[in-house]
């Protein structure tokens, strides 16, 4: 008998967009894995154990949840935003792939959450209501050629693009150089959103031209949000601008 | 003084996949307009109101409630999952893009859900755990060739496909060809999701390799998840398998 392994998502941050299913797996945990900025939003019991780890070790972090689990122990791993995108759900089963046949039957449930691209679509418009991908921008995790591959094909393809991690002290040029790419193959006016922090309290929301798209405007806790030809401006009287997609790619005829 | 605009997503109808902040909008509004069986996921009060409307009238219930919000009542707008994906927001931004001014200075909340790629992922494994896209199959809303080319692109440039509208009685034939495409650039082996209600009492997964998917498999509340080249399936003993795609693009030296 294995102890159940979670792996939750805690939302963007806002904790009224942690959903009650992943507030019920932290009330059922009792050791709590991932890194430290994320688990300090659940105001564990004292009880609860939180267990330190860097945020680039994601797999140590996932083995060490799952041999506590399978020493019996109801673990928590936690993710920021959903635990499946660009997250510990991934981390989760490369370790189960690879360890112990012991893993295979550790009691797991991931819990899915509302990532970033979603909350920061969401206090802007919505400019993810056509097609649309997310693409991790760390080429520590691919080559930073398949990126650039991916975004011209991506953007050739008329799709909207969420960027994550899209810059970092470690990463500073890769953002400046995927607007570049994108305006070889996309229109100067195209909106672009950088959505910072949605939901929490320095929450920072700018929409610019990708012509004028500027890097230094993001940070780690920005998603970058491109759109396509189709995406749209409402200008708002004493209030922000929307940005959205029309659902339909041609205008429909009104 | 206009009347507040909710548009929220119920999540894909787990009650505990919702979040509070998407239960406060519900509490805090007067009149509901949705598709029926996502307001009947809401269990509301007796002086709380639902409109009717059919699913396909997107647009002319996102101008019923604009014009109620602009009229000084509080209401919502109800989609199931993320209000943002294929759904609500996008048909109140063009709304509010074509219509009066009025509607302009309407205060408008747009609430992110969990979306319903992400709740079959958390219940597979994490087969968005790389790069990843969301394509919607109904050519009521584009040209088909413009899905076929989009198909073509996105599987070349090594992406996860979460397909969106993948078949109703009205559109029989396309996620068939949709298959038939992708066997063109991805290999046989490559699994495919069919993620039915996920969360829900009549929940269904069902794992198959591509070179054998059928259409058949899907109905209206499936959304259909194509791996990429890199997606792999682990074999658990007495537990269903786990679909993953590695967060690195090669396999890390184990």
């Amino acid at each position: 008998m294995t102890g159940r392994l979670f792996v939750i998502g805690t939302g963007p941050g806002n904790p009224d967009q942690m959903t009650p299913e992943a507030r019920q797996a932290v009330e059922a945990s009792r050791e709590f894995f991932g890194y430290f900025p994320y688990i300090d939003r659940l105001n564990l019991r004292p009880d609860q154990i939180k267990v330190a780890s860097d945020n680039r070790e994601e797999l140590n972090r996932a083995e060490a949840a799952l041999r506590r689990a399978a020493e019996g122990v109801d673990v928590c791993v936690v993710s920021g935003g959903d635990p499946g995108v660009f997250a510990m759900a991934a981390a989760v089963c490369e370790a189960i792939d690879a360890g112990p046949d012991e893993w295979k039957r550790v009691d797991l449930t991931i819990v899915p959450g509302v990532t970033a691209m979603l909350a920061v679509a969401a206090r802007i418009g919505a400019p993810l209501g056509h097609d649309f991908c997310a693409i991790s921008l760390s080429d520590n995790l691919k080559p930073w050629e398949v990126i650039e591959t991916r975004l011209r094909l991506v953007s050739g393809a008329g799709l909207v693009i969420a960027l994550y991690n899209p810059i970092s002290k470690a990463r500073p040029w890769q953002l400046g150089r995927a607007f570049e790419i994108l305006r070889e193959t996309l229109p100067a006016a195209t909106p672009v959103i950088f959505g910072r922090a949605a939901g929490r309290p320095d929450e920072r929301m700018l929409v610019m031209p990708l012509g004028e798209a500027e890097a230094e405007r993001a940070d780690m806790a920005t998603c970058v949000v491109i759109g396509s030809p189709a995406t749209r401006v409402i200008s708002r009287p004493g209030l922000p601008d929307l940005v959205y997609t029309p659902r339909f790619l041609e205008e429909p005829t009104r």
